[in-house]
């Protein structure tokens, strides 16, 4: 962990930069399994469970009972944290679903937008030997809340047991997920974006994954199917003064250094004292942890920085843009009102990053690397899309032709004056 | 213009087929300009400036007295017509300006998402011999709506003047632009997504452009700054019964049809009278234009379908999920009620298209290429990020505790579990 003490304004540029990020190399390969999956549909999907998932399938969804059998695998009290997190994501996006009102712009004129939810989408959730199964809720629950009608998540069957994870399953049914299909990887990207017999195909694609699933969707979504937002590896920036409690700052800190080795960790305090403590927190209960390997490499890159004032944390924190942003300071509140550029932030001692990862209904699948300079996090609005409304009588079409007569002519486009002025010369 | 009669359902997807879509034999070209500029700025530009413009430029932004100059040289009836568009598009716009609330979904859990304008974007306004100055109201207007503190427009100059066009620049003072450059071409979307010298880095670029340009975008899209959606052909569609007006129609696909040789025109229609009375009226009425030979190359790709009953129109018009469709039909709202994909809809006899091309206020930056399916106009949304914000009580986080350590354990993510154990055992 390096600490920066004052650093001057021309250095924090690099101070905050980011390692590059390039799937590039990945390209070509990735590219060959797209286009394998666009020819030859199903066959390629077999052959690639074969290749690298090690599993010979006879079929790629999965059955309802194949369901209820997963279910009776996941232990109770899992089913009922679940159960609880499901039902506060459902209902923070609940009140996002926009009401739109007619607007009237010229008498006569009556315009309006309509949310319609995508038809078809696709969510994909990595394998391993721990699932975030939570990102099954945080991707499915937004989309039946909006009212996708066909909500198709693709997950790689597990090595020994030729079947998805268990808590993956469950949380899929709990979210509402039309049809499952034990697909991983770019294949699985493949399949979502341009359909096979047994996959259907989708307009939009949500999901984290590795580095080839983030190269295929990166290309799939050049052309031919939308994405939810480009991948990074996932970052925290805490926000703390003298007032905040060293053990809560470093466990927030490590709870974002233990997803992996390139998680990116920031603190930004004024208080010196604050770092000298939290680097003892930190080492002290990083040594508790199963990770601790993991959150060493990360904290080998994170920076503890030591700056002036809070207007200097502010604008330090707008310039990272961070994917989370935990604030633990007097008047949490009132900087949270300050911040123009971040993911999803948490105010206060009590509120830890991981309540928002499970369970406070916000959605965790947010933009890293920043990108939240230009992107929200998965929300409503990433399942649907506005329609745009207009009705013209012959009364609101007389009051705004000479305007759209001259507008036209002013773009030499002839035939777009001439839709308004055959209609109006008609008796 | 072809006609079809009554396809078979498996012959629909043929039908509704657009070209391929393909910039990527540009793309080694496209991206030299990309790293050119990213490299070397400011004097790149001057060079591409002298090399794709023909102009010896002394500095690319346009000063205060020029935009004074080029006002003089607009037309005030063009100013009028300026004005009462920017107007109903403002007010359009306005009227879409989020109103979040908060949600405490757990008691001491409060959640909101706060609506926060993109600090810096950028948008792209072609040149030509008669620019669409009218796109400039467009991304602007929505832009200065959503609060964007800095809003900067590339556009090149005339090789003839030296200067942009003059209703661009008169467009863009009306909308609110913050500052304007004379950089046109790949180079400018570089300029706007690296930064140079004189041009500030954007988070999210706007607008459209030629094969270049759209080739720029999609790269610069991958890593380096948001855009505002896919582009493409620019297409209409229109639905028509017996009741409608064939002159109508026919105005309404030769609107569509001037933009350029590929623009997609399409005639959905239960009535084989209009077809013969439609075809009728594109001749003559094509015969008028001065742009009929570039409507005649767009209308030999376009397609005037017959089908048995609106149930078959709908569903059609759903699966070709059209940038603009157009409805003059006797239940012509309950139609637009039952569409699931399209960008922007037209209802009724007095609702060409033009009026939304230019001053209803909808916007007229749309999906096209079947982009509908996932992708909305752009609208406020696009020049906004939901940031999410959440406040725990200790009550609170003592409410979700459990959940949150059982999904954390769950997961294998001992840390995430940890940041909440360590709070709720504090004295």
């Amino acid at each position: 962990m390096r600490t920066v003490e004052f650093p001057d304004r021309s250095d924090w540029p690099e101070l905050l930069k980011r390692p590059a990020l390039s799937s590039e190399s990945l390209y070509d390969s990735v590219r060959s399994v797209l286009d394998d999956v666009r020819a030859n549909g199903d066959e390629a999907l077999y052959r690639y469970a074969r290749l690298f998932d090690n599993v010979e399938l006879e079929g790629f969804e999965v059955t309802g009972a194949m369901i209820a059998e997963a279910v009776g695998q996941v232990p109770q009290e899992l089913r009922d944290a679940i159960g609880t997190a499901a039902a506060n994501i459902r209902k923070f996006h609940e009140a996002q679903i926009p009401s739109l009102q007619k607007v009237e712009t010229v008498p006569g004129v009556v315009c309006w937008q309509k949310a319609v939810p995508i038809q078809k989408v696709g969510l994909y959730i990595p394998g391993g030997s721990a699932p975030l199964f939570s990102t099954v809720l945080m991707l499915a629950i937004p989309a039946a809340v909006a009212g996708c009608p066909e909500i198709v998540l693709c997950t790689p069957p597990d090595r020994s047991t030729g079947r998805p994870n268990p808590a993956t399953l469950y949380a899929a049914q709990v979210a509402g997920v039309s049809r499952i299909f034990m697909i991983g990887g770019s294949q699985a990207i493949a399949a979502m974006a341009y359909g096979t017999e047994s996959v259907p195909k989708v307009s939009k694609i949500f999901g984290p994954g590795n580095s080839y699933v983030t190269a295929a969707k990166q290309i799939v979504s050049l052309r031919d199917v939308a994405i939810d937002m480009p991948a990074g590896p996932s970052e925290a920036e805490v926000i703390a003064d003298d007032s905040a409690d060293p053990s809560f700052v470093a466990a927030d800190l490590l709870s974002q250094a233990e997803h992996g080795p390139d998680s990116q960790v920031l603190l930004l305090t004024t208080s010196a004292r604050t770092i000298v403590k939290v680097r003892e927190e930190v080492d002290r209960q990083a040594a508790l942890l199963p990770r601790r390997d993991i959150a060493a490499k990360a904290l080998d890159n994170s920076r503890l920085v030591l700056l002036k004032n809070m207007d200097e944390v502010i604008e330090m924190t707008n310039m990272y843009a961070p994917e989370h942003l935990i604030i633990q300071a007097d008047d949490a509140e009132q900087l949270a009102g300050r911040v123009l550029n971040a993911g999803s932030v948490f105010i206060g001692e009590w509120s830890p990053e991981s309540a928002g990862d499970y369970a406070s209904g916000t959605n965790h699948t947010l933009p890293t690397s920043g990108y939240a300079m230009a992107y929200s996090g998965v929300n409503i609005d990433s399942f649907m899309r506005k329609i745009t409304f207009q009705q013209l009588s012959r009364e609101g079409l007389e009051a705004l032709g000479a305007t759209i007569e001259t507008m036209a002519a002013g773009e030499s486009l002839d035939a777009h004056k001439n839709a308004v002025t055959i209609r109006l010369e008609r008796k």
